[in-house]
Formats: structure tokens, C-alpha cells, sequence
């Protein structure tokens, strides 16, 4: 079973490798596959959101790592969620709220198990990835009996109003589903009214626009330039849709 | 058969694991190596360049998925070259151009295989790593009847006098190959005439001078130091022999 | 058995993906596993330390590749350390000298082998990849003859009262461990004295303090905030403790 990663570890930063090390001693078959580690980070809200898109992607069965956790060492729990035949598997901060609410069908379990010794900063490495690793070997009891009856931190369904992440070329990711959103409505951003283009190339070079990115999400981009500098854009920036 | 990755989609950004969540679906088995997810961002000249001096250190047989695609979503094709034993996967931009120009061997083909539904945006995703990882497991009749007798866009094979990347150490890469430049001549470039050293640690701390990369290209650097930074080269910028 | 990479090769750039690329042909069963490859430029001395603390989270059997090489291409040796049941491979400029020093058992080999051809600026590539690739798939013949009985350059197992690395939040990791230090200790860097705390969330939001690192190091750190930003931190920066 693969195993997939969301985190905001910084993809060359030290943490990604540690993590992965005791994957393979856990699950030495597991692909495991990088999906995103510059999560805006401390950010729990933008993250949900980013991961809730990002889940459509992540085939069945599957276990998802998901850590955006400033709050590493307090009280929050450790949990799994099961959310249409994937595992999600980090902190009950809110970060797989998303995920939960918009699954078809999906349970939230404590986990129990605890690590001999564990670094109070890096339950990434000593607590998830070693239940992420048993879970994709299918050496973990999932089936535990104290299944729990929700989150304690529960951000809800609904879409996010705001930027919730900014590539590097400078596109910025709403956490507005475009399913949604009418195609001659304009997107609002601080003094900016932005039309929608289809796709990059319909537009001149430079020129703004938004568009339903790969995720299915409201996207404000530039063709062949950088949306996010020439609006000063920027992760958690209120935006809105403007009809008629 | 192994799977070479060489993209403009950054290497922390959230492109690559969609990617490569696909290619583990259609080719199980099959390493996948990142090769350069950095490649300068809807350059496609420079990056057909850079790619034909990392395609010679790739193994054969093997399939390289090569996607710097500004233009995607427009009407330029989808195509497979397979140059001296080794299979390119992209857009028909002109980025395999090159690679195809120096191969001493090579076919290209049309891409007629179309997934059932594909973002606008992301071919990479949808339509370059189903068929990248399709050839890679020998799932895919690659001995389709109308093989191309050309590309639409063409580079050609010649040398590329401009500096094609700058890495993180602050080396610039030329698209000069270093093979034909005599070890007497100078790089010029701005204002700038730069001497010869075979290696980092035959000149001073801080000294500029070019020499001939493990890649076989003319790069400009500085021992211990960062040239693009003193030089203030950038990506695109020309540069010129001087002999005698 | 799997491969683990410490480099300064840049976690984006082009260099990585070659390495793998030979690590895949002399050991294609082989996990490799990136540990950094953000080590600070052409710094051997606090690269030393970062390895040794990184090193005790890698599991025996393993091998590990280590690359930071200023001197390639010069007179400087390549080397094998066998450490408490962990090969690394690397160049002979101190960079294996402390994981050597900290060992409880180790032995030093020197690498006879030699490619047929090797780029002078790229013996990451050329001639540790194999040799890695080597010991990690059982083709190497590691118990030679003409075992070394020290290094060339050895700069020893004691702390370093330094910043060696900063982490992509901002955090400041120290070359001092921290099972030595007193947790009435200030740590001391600039005109700042730093507090302990256990963990993150023990301090209000965008305080700085130091606490005992997932790596068993002193580390400087804010909550949710940049303390690097916040304090000027710089790697190779002194630091000192001051208890009473």
C-alpha cells in the first residue's frame, strides 16, 4: 500500500528524511510518495484545505501522513481518519477536518499506541509515521474498539475563502471549489476584479486571470509571469466571488 | 525500466507528487528518479538545452517524462521520441528538440492515446505520466503506425551560447559544450573575460574562472563562492568564446 | 540495504538525480533515502556535526553517502567508516570525523577503486555513488588489505558551540548536545540570553527559547515565528551556556 505525505517539513530540510527512514523500517515494501511539504506552515486552516483538494488525487487504498502541527508536544490527540478507503493519519487539530466532512463515508479512531521514547517536537517521525508504516504493512489492529464519534477540532466542509497556497510560479490557490463558481463571474481580491480564462494560453503574456486549476479549485494566475508578486498576493488573503 | 523526471514544476511544490501518484498506478515497479524539477520556469529553450546534457548521463532502456509546457492547453502536440534506446515523453514545443537533434538513433510518435479526462492545465499529470508510465511497464504499443517524420517546433542540435542554469552553489551553465572550446580561451560574458581551471580547488577562494562540468558544459564559477552573484549573471544572458 | 544522502548538492538542483541514477544501477533493490542535501555550502566542519547528529537515527545495515567536498578534484582522499554497523562513504576532509569519533566501534578504509572515467568536479557521481551502490547490494569487497588506522583530517567528537544549521521555520540547531546541559541554563548567542522550554506550545506565541531538539541537540526556537529572523542567526555563529 502506498503511503503519501503532506506536511509542512520544508521539502529540503532535514525532517522528510528522518520520517521516511522509519517508514521503510515499518512498511519496507510502501512506495512512498512526496505530496506536498511546504505546507504554509504553522498554518492549520490554509493546510486542511490544500489537503482536502490534494486527497481527490490520492488513490484507494492508501495512508496519508498528514502533519501541520504547531501544537506538537500540548494535548492534542493523535488520530486516524478512514475517509473513503484512505487512511489519514496526524493531529485532531483540525488539519483532517476537511477531509472528513467532505468524505462519503469516513470513522476517526485515538490511536493508542505509543512509542518506547518519542521527541516532544517530532511525533512526525516517533508516533504518525511509525502507525502510518504499520497501517500500510497491515501490521496495525485498525479495528479498535474506541472508535470515536468526531474531531475536537472540526473546521467544517465548506469552502475557504482565502488564498490558501502559493506556487512557484507564482500561482495562488483558493480553497473556493470551481465547480461552483459561474464562469463570467469575476474573483475579488483586495482592489483587483479578475475575469476567468480557460486555460493559460487563451490569455496575453502577463495578463491575470482565474481559472479551475488541476484540483478543481479557483486559481489567480498569469500567463508565463507571477500572479502572486504582480497583486501581492499572499497565503490567508480574503477573496470573494462577484456575480451579474 | 526506470522513470526520469525533468519538469519546471519545483521541487517542493505540489505538482511532482501528483505526478508521481500517477506513475506508481501504471508502472508499479518502476523506479522514479528526479532528475530536475528547477528547470528555469516557461523557458523552454534553455531547458531543451539542459536536457540534452543530463539525457547522456540517463541509462538505457528508460523513459524520461519531460514537461516545461508554457503552452499548455493550446494546440501543440503530444509526442515520444525514442532517441539511442531511451524514451522522452512531452509537448511537441520544441524541449525534445535537441535531445533529437544529437541522438545518433532516433524515432518520434505521436501521442494518440487520450485519458478519459484530463485538467486543461496539468498534461503532466494526465495525459505524460499515464503514457511515461505505460512504456516504462511495456503496457503501451509503442510501434504505432504513424510515426512522425519530424517536430513541429525544432531547435536544433547546435551549442546554445547563454547561460542555461544557475544552481545553488551560484555555477552558471552554459549551453556551450565544453568539448570544442580550447582551455586557452576566454568566456566572455558582460564585461567579464574569464581564464580556465580545470577544478574548484586550482584557484583562490572567491576566484572566478570557467571549466568544463560534469556534464561536459562550459560552467562559470568561483571556488567556494557564488559567481552568479558576483558576475550578476542570469539565466538567458550571452555568452561568448574568445580564442587567441 | 538501504542508502541514505547527506550532500550540500541542493535539494532542487540537478545534482541529486544523477547520483541516484548510479545508485539505482550498482544497488536497484536498494531504498535511498534523502537525509539533507541542504548542508550548509562548502562547510565540512558544522556539516561533521549535523552527520553525527543525523547518524544515530540511521538504522544498521545501512549506507550512507556524504558529500561535502570543497576539495574535489585535489589531493584530499576518498574513505570508507564503518560506524557501529554503518557504512559511510565520502571524502577524507573531516566531514566523517565526528560520526568516527562518537562510534563505539569503527574502522577506516580507504577507497582504491577507480571508475574508468570521473568528472574531477563530481565524484559524488563518479565515484562515491558506486562505491555506495557497491557496499549497499554486497559487491564490494570491503574487507581490504590496507585498512587505515586514522584519518587525514579529524576534527574530533566534542560539541561544537556553534549554529550549524538553520531549518526552514527559522529554527537555529546547535552543534552542543543537550543531555550535558543544565535546563536552568541560558543559552547564550549575540547580547541575547535564551530560556529553556520543553517544547513549542509551553511558550506564548513568538517567544524564543531553547529546548533539547528531536536530534538530542540545544536548538534556538520561537513559537510559531522565525527566531533565526527575530535574533540575526547566522550558521557558524558562537553560542555559549551559562548556568548559576
Amino acid at each position: 500500500m502506498s503511503i503519501y505525505l503532506f506536511t509542512d517539513f520544508g521539502s529540503g530540510d532535514l525532517y522528510v528524511g528522518q520520517v521516511k527512514a522509519v517508514l521503510h523500517q515499518y512498511a519496507p515494501s510502501a512506495h512512498v510518495v512526496d505530496l506536498l511539504h511546504e505546507a504554509p506552515a504553522f498554518n492549520v486552516k490554509v493546510g486542511a484545505h490544500l489537503l482536502a483538494a490534494l486527497a481527490e488525487r490520492i488513490p484507494a487504498p492508501s495512508v496519508t501522513l498528514a502533519v501541520v502541527d504547531p501544537g506538537v508536544g500540548s494535548a492534542r490527540e493523535p488520530i486516524m481518519v478512514l475517509a473513503d478507503g484512505k487512511w489519514f493519519v496526524g493531529p485532531d487539530n483540525g488539519l483532517l477536518s476537511v477531509v472528513l466532512a467532505r468524505a462519503q463515508a469516513a470513522r476517526v479512531f485515538p490511536i493508542t499506541w505509543r512509542p518506547e521514547t518519542a521527541a516532544a517536537s517530532f511525533h512526525g517521525r516517533d508516533l504518525f509515521a511509525p502507525v502510518a508504516g504499520m497501517l500500510a504493512s497491515g501490521d496495525f489492529d485498525a479495528a479498535q474498539p474506541e472508535q470515536k464519534t468526531g474531531l475536537d477540532v472540526n473546521l467544517g466542509g465548506d469552502d475557504l475563502a482565502e488564498v490558501i497556497y502559493i506556487d512557484h510560479y507564482g500561482n495562488a490557490l483558493t480553497g473556493l471549489r470551481a465547480g461552483s463558481v459561474e464562469r463570467d463571474a469575476r474573483v475579488v481580491t483586495g482592489a483587483m476584479r479578475i475575469g476567468y480564462a480557460r486555460v493559460f494560453s487563451e490569455v496575453a503574456d502577463g495578463e491575470v486571470f482565474w481559472y479551475e486549476n488541476s484540483l478543481g479549485l479557483v486559481e489567480i494566475a498569469a500567463n508565463s509571469a507571477n500572479a502572486a508578486a504582480k497583486l501581492s498576493l499572499r497565503v490567508g488573503q480574503p477573496v470573494a466571488v462577484e456575480t451579474g
